[in-house]
């Protein structure tokens, strides 16, 4: 009886244990004075910001801990050059927002220079690699691929810009910079400068805060007041920077569930997006490595896209890569024809033969000089490959990717066929288009054709690559691709008729 | 050793009896007979509904327990009102189907005269607060407000009518209660009035029911057989009830995910919905008073729109409210123009300066008399702002704001340019509109013109307040509502050739 | 105080003991020599399949343990029948990718004859009932029923084949393999035949392994290569098999969210949907017989259509069935017209009056002979009553019922008049169709029509069968179906104009 005593209580106790020093160990680091200073009046003030980061990994670890992981569980990648001034607190308000980083937009808040927008120069202060990775990533580049490409600035002016009514016509204005803001610059990330000063009055005192234009904005390319490019939280969401919700696909559905890019959407119906759906709420999404198969059974967007994944055996699979493009050898999105992955994450330095800043012309030639080559295609395609070699077999692998090829070339060709039905009613003058100095995209017949790729063939695209039949189907997909040519063709027609 | 084995056997006790006392306190109140009565039978007869209820809160408490709760946790408003007939027993069968409530509707079943719909009248015996504060919401008019104004009965008429082909063209007839019953009343909600009786053979004997009319149905607005309107099962799903249900966003997307009313869809998008769909398996549904940061990181519709909010240091929030426009200042959705939110639930009442019962006129004039005014207005919007400041500073969140005031701005002005599209169309006797005494719902133009605002306005103010940034551009957004307007100049252009 | 400790002690052996055998018993079957052989290798080639089949049931059970359980507990249809070769063995690759079946396309591997394709006819070892219900079931003939069916087979071919711009007009090529095994294959099920052999050379050596065409697939009607149809693995996801993803409604969704078939979309909006998404953390989803009430609250797909469900007491509610047709009176969707369930599976045998392959004429007369009568039709619809009815009372659900009839006889109606529409312009010679020896999908016209039953029809009768009203309203309901009715009265009224 007595051993049965001593053994229960010593199983007690060693759980106890445990469970006690594992939370002693991460949960209550040393708060920097000038955390404190901020968590003092803030817990009231915002007191839903300090709640958040009090559950995040920030708050319960420092860096200097974090650097002391086994290789493979490493989060922190400054190593050395860590800052000291930090290193053993608790990562909290003051080290991201005044931090070690010259910032030309801090201002006087109490007894501190601060800054609201916390940019990814801030976040190298520990995360170095990650921000330099990011900075080659396309997504980084998001606002001026679009702002400053003029092609899809037109694109921008016609879609989000204002119509009036006149005896006349339609009488277009450009959008107004929150009409972008609400609207294409939400995702790609809008330009956030000060504008002045304003005075708020609080019950914590008087205060001069600046004033942002377009904030607030978490865009993926976001043009920050420091001059560097992108959003960190856009991913990692403000102030809990969960690495669970960053490996989870809801993350990546606020900018890639629309009809345009619809990712989210075609995950979700895969057999991918389904086992997460059903089983997903078994899974690992915290450990660092990630273990296929262990941790999770099905891959998430950052799975194949982003993290460090191993096998159960330690061996492994894919690198931590922030630069997602890395195992991505066409680009399917956004453009008119599928084509091979542009060198430069800056795509509005390419110049087709036609001297459009596009990848391909308008009939699909490629601009090769700014694209990878087959043998990065070949490398990247091996890395994405990889992933997947997990949990299939080389044939399951080898087939899948051939029919994504096979796709790419139906799409480019339905594209293809679309462009020439609106070139011919371009040159009937049916519609006025670049040759007759007018808008590609200011047309009831020019939208249908724009519509043929940055809908359609996206979807059957997305569809094939990430295995979510109906996305290739009837869901934006062959149906609507093949009815929307149909009737391009029976616009032709007719306007012949008339004339 | 043996102060260990003391402390693990305390240990073991403490939780133990933690876990009984709890359970014990809530878990078995009396029942009452007449509750009993129903549950001898309906566990065999409709176990899958007893079940349901013994997971309820109902089961588990009583309404004196209830009452002795301190006053933020509150959940029976009915005080010392609360009927002593059942105060000290579960809320059961009985309660609510029988209880205490005059009911014209009710019939004799066994020993008592029961009533199948439980009304808000009912639930009032409790809840009266509630159910007051629902009868000044909008959707409680729900019905009426589609029903008893003329241009909307037409436009129900149109979408929900049956056409037959004729020689001469398509020959539409007004949709039958069964079609409305499917479509628009099942959210807005039907008329639910005896209809004769039955007779059913059960395994438990012959029985005599009421026929109901429109049955089932659970529509926000339902005219109930006891003349009361709407249906608080609409998101407190019976019989559960639960307060996780209510405040989980699914609830809402029950009427309001289709692309009119596209609310749960932009929720899903928006980093809210992102945070609650990767976190909120985290977080506490049940907490009464909702402790923002605590409880939850991000709101779900409940949280701005209905809960009862404080801080971590138990500061209210926001105060419990089941008039839900109490927070907002502007009617974004379904109807030509967002405009000034309407004083009255009852919307049916309004005329605009044209004689139509509509809170603007065709060209966006307000119908000022019924709609609150600018003090209104900005009390309401404080009153939301006061939520988002949980979370988020003051620039943050009036730069939100400012957005949503431009996107109404920018919504109103392309649908003043489609509706006078459509009205110089009307003009032209292209087609037929009110001034030539016919449906401005029943051609093709006109349909073009009434998805306008109906749907691509809605979906992009929708995403303009909830920031999801696709619906207000791809996803239903500029993108469909920038083609439509250009397709409506094409046809109008093309209607006047031909002439 | 010994009492106490006594007390403690014995808590914690009790319960150790129920945790400890309960794993005995569950956890770690023998595995069978061949099976071990191939884990050697595969935990390393392949750790993703290994990982998860070891969280399979397959991997902690045997079928003599699954034979042992009570009846309703049965998993294991096969009786006495089960191979004894491995009744004793956890059921590992082996089993299913080697085990007793005789097989064509077996390969030898290493020293065994292993097959690629796991069949039906694997499954069928130890599920032999379940296996012979699915192949009467309609979706086990997904392949023949859309690629032996002369009218459907023209309607993939225009859809999903290949346009090229021609200065006379577009030119149609048929759809590759690749094409349709990208798009209605995925679903429907690709024919996988050996196309010749491919050497691999791995870390573990040289491998000739058979190349298979069309593969990967695992569409329900799949051809596989030992000619069996379909795939178990559609639903019952490879290698976890997991009884609780089956049972939950992402599973479906893979095949059922587009907008020709919206079951999940729709059931996502109705109360059953809300309730799952809301609540259905808290359910059983692994337990055998599925107690209605207890284990859930609301009903997923299987639920209704497949599981074996009870009530608390123990009572049958409905038998299992992989025959989903079995509660299915009507069908209502894919064909032109909602019609009376066909009686074979295989759907391309049917005759309509008109000599066409379709359940009913173009004008809506039934191929009576080839579908259920009024007894069989009714019979199925008692069926499926009994599971509302155990959540239900029985005039809720008759009121459910006659709306649904009711929306069959409108959507029939609305899909008439626009077959009428279409009529008259093939009549008029504005388009070509069947009797002018064309196809009935290649102009922009017959498009709008066969959207009018492809999508919207579909979408309103799925909303009136499921409860999800937006679908039967805005999203792809009424309202699309009546602007398309009115758009192809328009075009049918040009055309006349014209001519």
């Amino acid at each position: 009886m007595k051993r049965c005593l001593l053994l229960g209580c010593l199983l007690l106790f060693v759980f106890g244990f445990c469970v006690n020093s594992a939370l002693a160990a991460e949960q209550s680091p040393p708060i920097s004075e000038a955390t404190q200073s901020c968590l003092d009046c803030h817990s009231e003030a915002t007191p839903g910001i300090v709640a958040g980061w009090e559950k995040s990994a920030h708050a319960r670890t420092t860096v200097a801990r974090g650097l002391k992981r086994p290789e493979l569980e490493q989060r922190v990648s400054a190593g050395d050059k860590a800052p000291e001034e930090f290193k053993n607190f608790a990562v909290g308000c003051a080290e991201c927002h005044i931090g070690t980083v010259e910032h030309p937009d801090a201002f006087q808040h109490d007894e501190f220079m601060v800054h609201t927008v916390v940019s990814p120069r801030d976040c190298a202060q520990c995360h170095p690699k990650e921000v330099s990775q990011y900075a080659e990533n396309i997504m980084s580049q998001a606002h001026g691929n679009l702002m400053n490409n003029p092609v899809y600035l037109d694109l921008v002016k016609q879609v989000a810009g204002r119509f009036k009514f006149k005896p006349s016509g339609l009488a277009h204005t450009p959008p107004l910079d929150m009409d972008l803001a609400d609207s294409c610059l939400y995702c790609h990330g809008a330009k956030v400068e000060q504008k002045g000063v304003r005075k708020v009055v609080t019950d914590l005192g008087e205060f001069e805060f600046p004033v942002w234009s377009n904030w607030p904005n978490h865009g993926v390319g976001r043009i920050n007041p420091d001059k560097s490019k992108g959003s960190c939280a856009a991913c990692h969401s403000r102030h809990t920077f969960s690495i669970e919700m960053a490996r989870k696909p809801a993350t990546c559905s606020e900018c890639h569930k629309g009809p345009d890019v619809p990712a989210y959407k075609v995950y979700e119906v895969s057999k991918h997006g389904n086992l997460y759906k059903s089983l997903g709420h078994k899974w690992n999404f915290k450990s660092v490595p990630w273990v296929a198969g262990k941790d999770y059974n099905a891959p998430t967007c950052a799975a194949c896209h982003i993290s460090l994944v191993t096998d159960p055996a330690g061996n492994v699979v894919a690198k931590r890569t922030h630069r997602m493009n890395d195992r991505l050898g066409n680009r399917l999105l956004g453009l008119i024809y599928a084509h091979s992955h542009p060198k430069s994450p800056d795509t509005s330095i390419i110049k087709n033969a036609d001297n459009l800043p596009l990848p391909t012309t308008l009939s699909g030639q490629e601009a090769e000089k700014f694209l990878i080559g087959e043998k990065e295609k070949q490398k990247r395609r091996e890395a994405m490959s990889g992933i997947c070699l997990s949990c299939h077999a080389s044939g399951w692998v080898e087939g899948h990717f051939a029919r994504l090829d096979n796709t790419i070339d139906y799409t480019n060709q339905m594209v293809k066929a679309s462009t020439q039905t609106l070139a011919k009613a371009w040159e009937k003058g049916q519609v006025k288009g670049l040759d007759q100095k007018d808008s590609m995209f200011n047309e009831s017949l020019e939208r249908l054709w724009a519509g043929q790729w940055l809908i359609y063939a996206n979807n059957i695209r997305l569809a094939a690559a990430m295995a979510g039949a109906d996305y290739g189907t009837f869901a934006d997909g062959r149906w609507q691709l093949s009815n929307r040519l149909l009737e391009m063709q029976k616009r032709l027609d007719q306007g012949s008729t008339k004339k």
